[in-house]
């Protein structure tokens, strides 16, 4: 619970001129769709109602109360999230929820927590790679919450480079035993998520080293903590890793191990194992199998990118829209009493330029998402039936699009922080703690920065294989593309007008030519005379990726304006979603317009067309944008901010979050040759 | 003084391979300049000396430790800052320090507390606008802290547009007294720094009423607490606004006034006034005066993102020159041993091309800040003159720099916490506090969306007057380029390969043509038979000023290298700097590459060579990385930073920051069937 309050306010006083529930109203009755009809379509009703039945338990369970979570430090967010953990395993094991109600239960909830890591990487990682008998070991008592796991792979010395990982087990053939061992202070396994305080075992990541040779990185199972004690195993030393820009209620670990033994059952065996009997090795059968769960981690990536764009552009839009500041220059509006009527900040060009393209965004990476699920499908499928053909082009599409997405989602969450002025600042904007704790998504599950070189390393291999043989490689998106420019690497969009920017086709063109077109200058640098090292390349490799990833993206979303059934049959909502890709294309190539140039494929005349473009597909989406917003049915709850709620009380809520501040429990003594502070006594007083 | 340690690290472990503190001495022998030299060159000797008194004194005070803040909440936080100034405060009065001392102190401690508004906005606006009794009653106590004031303008509802403040102070003739009045919820102040525990006072900015008319807001005296008792005085309910994103150490507080009578006296009147005997109104003589106090704050914006700039690279360069992550695929390096070492990630041009822009825009602002100090005192001789003629350059120039700046600190930072991967996400980063404390500069002192509109004012202006006679204005920055681009709008870049792009000259040109070209553009859709709105200009009025802007800080830099003795007397200093100047003009250039090849400057191929010169720039500067940030002396009491100390032990000081985290201090119970949390009982309890 919220503490407080500690200041009353005189109850008669209102905010001035129109207030929000009025203005949003207004907003709501401009829409020309229907908001109903909008959020079926993108969720599904099975989504929906779930939905509505959690939100209705959840927010009404104390132990998962968030309403006080903006003034705690984070020990007391720890101690919440810990409550929460317990209290969401309670209620999972009690209404015996499937898989789907407890991730949506936890994406509500959105409070990463101590047992995130358990229920993520620590059941999974046993569910596939753990034998039968491992999984009957470790996996049910996991599913129990009798044992919390933890996935320890990242080192204080290593993230990014896991065969260079420093840990060792080796192997003691004798004892059928495996010693895991940190041998210097850079060996600490680091930043481990549930380690630091909570984990009672730890899938360890260690160099498998066998009569003296070394096999690479394999996951062991190592317990760590006594369940009851809670003391550290004798040869752990373990601790939090301490505080964080966000996160603050995971307790991030670091452990070391000093010869810690464990037997030979816990290394993971469904893959790679060493034989018990002979200890030989045995190398895993089949890689391909890792590399579909990691397409799905990254539709699931992807998919949490477009809610939280959903989310910050609800708060910005729907604030915006409420805040007023400035009577209009040109042409100034009076009210009844000949006073001046100050613009809503929606209405000036320049907030629109900065958050509705957000609002576009979260439509486009939909449509991928989905796509990406599908993708993963198929996948599944194909390989099942030992069919690997669609694996490399899926992996590197979901590499291009895990940095692509992570990236422009932290950038919108600021954007639309920012596009609401000072109140932005406030943590009742709900904005600033969503960014702190979504900015890891940008550097783990792969550097942002780093992973896209996989994407263009498959890239080069394509066009490298076009070259050879035009018509050779089968059709694939990437395929597709790349043939369409080396069939006529010199053609030029043919658009005059700025009303020429309609056709979906065009911009799924102009979008493959450019990123084949960068493919094409990188891969001649690279193979060419200058033989450019691979390193000198990494600005241009990171470009490509980009560039493919944005026609992907271009073209999933057209795609669904040119074949969705469901949209094309209900026209009020084909018509704004048209406005939305057109402003989501347009947007995105006057950004990289230069490439777009460069290539030779747009001019500098028809770059300018761009503009004119934007500007009108913003005009159209205004009227709408409130509605938008409200089509992504983000409850309250989970936007838990006091500026975007669905109501509008923007200043009412304001002052509400103000009067609960502690610091406004007790009056300070101000006095410089005073040692006092505060004067009342009644904060706690830190003994640390 | 930090809490802990709680936990025991074995003594005996060291971080693998080549240790920090070796690979910064490495670093450190390849500079080809010196770099105590290049140190006096940027601050000089008196700003050295004073620094390194400053942090002997201030790093050894107990009072002003900084050891244990990553580990507190809001409340232990506040409690810190307000220490912290009342220990400046008596430091201050003990050592006589002059206003330069304070400021550089201030600066040191880095940490913004509750008297910040007192010892900036409440002193300076009685000094501007106060009479001399005014200041007697008012300035002398509140030098003595023996009053606490703050500056009280925004207000809930109104922020940006401050003609429209609610508050009203209606003068009552009879008794020659205002009264000071909140009408509404969203007329209380808002924001206000040290307003919502500390004050004493507070600056009112109100609506003068005067017979039942309206004069616009003036600045009130008016005392809400008493000094004493700390309680609040009748009429005002006054309090914290509430947790925020950054700035958790300031009491940004709100105040509602209920019909508060203060005495005419309280009025600040040295420019506008009502007159005591015949109540008539009295207009200020001359509102300039305060524009030219506006070019000194913002002179000091773009020279705090410069050093915001330096504190970010630093922590980037030297963490980044000391991890190390991947052998390199082309041309791998073994040890001794035979084993692959890996590459310190700095090699990386990937990290390179987001971290070293950041360094070398430093420089870039550097002299821009210069620039405008200088700016400002030619300003105000010329002022205490009558003669007007620099101050709308003046105006135009600074708004539109107080945008870029911060924009683009804000962020640098983001993006140097980015390069550090995993470990930039700890607050023993020190860049994410900087960060959340850094944001509100881009909102405050003007938001930096909105304030450029001024200088887009400005810059059609100029080019109107032009239109009318080329020939007509005088020189200025503005006039000089924009009278090139009218005299031969056609003109073009005439660099034909990457070594062609060496000329100062070049860049000077070119960035001048591109904002001529813009303002043109806008011009004529404003202007021209379109006559388009302010309002649907935005984004082009933006741009202009964003040209305008970048043009600005290239023509200064430029100009050092063409021009300044001491660097040209230094070659040593100058061969890096230029190669720091091509850097910034060449990633600018290619940044803003859409535009320059609209206006037709530059063609797409000219364009494709800042890719080679932006890479050869980068490689100049790689091994003097470490010297350069070494040469912006940011003492390690200020940087606070794990991964940026100019020691290089990186590895051990993460342990050190870990195991002092107060959750480290109790066991914490996981038995989702049991309400214990922390097991101990070593925590304090919030009972809030
Ligand atoms: C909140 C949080 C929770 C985490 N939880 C877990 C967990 O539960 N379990 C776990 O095992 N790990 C966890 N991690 C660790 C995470 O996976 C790593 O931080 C991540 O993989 C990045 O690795 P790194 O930190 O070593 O960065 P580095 O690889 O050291 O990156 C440093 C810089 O070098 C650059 N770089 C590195 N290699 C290259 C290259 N080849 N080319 C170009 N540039 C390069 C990067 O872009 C970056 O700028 C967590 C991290 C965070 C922040
Ligand atoms: C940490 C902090 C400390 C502060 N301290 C003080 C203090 O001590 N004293 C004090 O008086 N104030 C203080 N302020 C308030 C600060 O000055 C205001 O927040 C700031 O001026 C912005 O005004 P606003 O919040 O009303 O934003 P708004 O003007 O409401 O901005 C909302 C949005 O509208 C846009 N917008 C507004 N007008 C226009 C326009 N004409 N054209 C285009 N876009 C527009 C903005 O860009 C923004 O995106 C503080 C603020 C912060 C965050």
């Amino acid at each position: 619970m919220a503490p407080g309050p500690f200041i009353q306010i005189p109850s008669d006083l209102k905010p001035a001129g129109l207030n929000g529930p009025e203005q949003l109203a207004i907003e709501r009755r401009k829409a020309s769709f229907d908001v109903g009809q909008m959020t079926e379509y993108l969720y599904g009703k099975e989504y929906l109602e779930r939905q509505a039945q959690l939100v209705e338990l959840l927010s009404k369970d104390p132990a998962l109360d968030k309403s006080g979570l903006n003034y705690m430090g984070r020990v007391e967010k720890f101690r919440a999230a810990l409550k929460k953990d317990k209290r969401l395993a309670v209620l999972a094991r009690e209404h015996n929820w499937d898989s789907n109600t407890i991730a949506h239960a936890e994406k509500l909830c959105d409070l990463p927590g101590p047992f995130g890591l358990h229920k993520s990487m620590f059941l999974t990682t046993l569910e596939r790679m753990g034998t039968p008998e491992q999984q009957e070991a470790f996996l049910e008592p996991a599913r129990r919450f009798d044992i919390i796991g933890c996935y320890a792979q990242t080192e204080l010395g290593h993230g990014s480079n896991v065969q260079f990982l420093e840990t060792t087990a080796t192997y003691d053939e004798e004892a059928k035993e495996y010693e895991i061992h940190s041998p210097s202070l850079t060996a600490s396994k680091w930043w481990i998520g549930g380690l630091g305080r909570s984990a009672t075992h730890a899938i360890v990541m260690a160099q498998l080293v066998l009569k003296g040779k070394s096999y690479g990185p394999h996951p062991f199972v190592v317990p760590i903590r006594d369940p009851k004690t809670r003391e550290m195993l004798p040869g752990c030393t373990i601790g939090d890793i301490g505080p964080k820009q966000g996160y603050q209620t995971t307790d991030n670990g670091f452990l070391l191990l000093d010869h810690v033994r464990v037997p030979h059952f816990n290394q993971l065996a469904k893959f790679a194992k060493v034989d018990l009997d002979t200890a030989v090795y045995v190398p895993p059968q089949n890689a391909a199998l890792t590399y579909g769960t990691l397409t799905w981690v990254r539709a699931n990536i992807v998919q949490d990118a477009r809610t939280i764009l959903m989310r910050s552009a609800t708060v910005a839009i729907r604030y915006c829209s409420i805040r007023r500041q400035f009577a209009d220059r040109d042409a100034p509006v009076f009210s009844a009493s000949g006073k001046k009527v100050e613009s809503q900040v929606l209405d000036y060009t320049m907030v629109q330029a900065r958050i509705f393209p957000v609002l576009a965004k979260a439509f486009a990476f939909h449509y991928t998402a989905l796509y990406m699920f599908q993708l993963y499908q198929e996948n599944v499928s194909l390989i099942d039936n030992k069919d690997l053909s669609l694996l490399a082009e899926t992996h590197a599409s979901s590499s291009g699009l895990k940095a692509l997405t992570t990236i422009e989602a932290a950038e919108a969450i600021e954007t639309c922080r920012r596009a609401c002025g000072g109140h932005g600042f406030s943590l009742a904007s709900g904005l600033s703690s969503l960014y702190n704790d979504y900015l890891p998504n940008v550097t783990w599950e792969g550097d942002s920065y780093m992973l896209s070189q996989q994407t263009s390393r498959y890239l080069l291999k394509t066009m490298r294989s076009l070259y050879k043989d035009l018509e050779g490689p089968p059709k694939s998106f990437t395929v597709d593309y790349m043939r369409s420019y080396l069939r006529d690497p010199n053609a030029k969009a043919t658009i005059e007008f700025s009303g020429d920017l309609m056709d979906p086709i065009f911009f799924i063109k102009a979008f493959g030519h450019r990123a084949a077109w960068l493919v094409k200058e990188t891969l001649e640098l690279r193979d060419g005379p200058a033989k450019r090292s691979w390193n000198s390349l990494l600005i241009e490799l990171y470009k490509c990726s980009k560039a493919h990833s944005q026609a992907l993206i271009v073209y999933n979303f057209s795609m669904a304006i040119l074949k969705d059934e469901a949209l094309n049959s209900r026209p009020a909502l084909r018509t704004v979603m048209q406005h939305l890709l057109l402003l989501y294309c347009a947007h995105t190539m006057h950004e990289e317009g230069a490439e777009f140039m460069s290539s030779g494929y747009i001019t500098p005349k028809q770059y300018s067309l761009l503009s004119a473009k934007i500007q009108e597909a913003m005009h159209s989406i205004r009227p709408q944008a409130v509605s938008l917003v409200d089509s992504f049915a983000i409850p309250d709850w989970l936007l838990n901010s006091d500026l975007g709620s669905s109501k509008g009380d923007v200043y009412e809520r304001l002052f509400e979050h103000a009067v609960r501040d502690p610091l406004n429990s007790t009056k300070w003594n101000v006095d410089i040759d005073s040692d006092v502070l505060d004067m009342d006594g009644t904060l706690p007083q830190s003994k640390l």
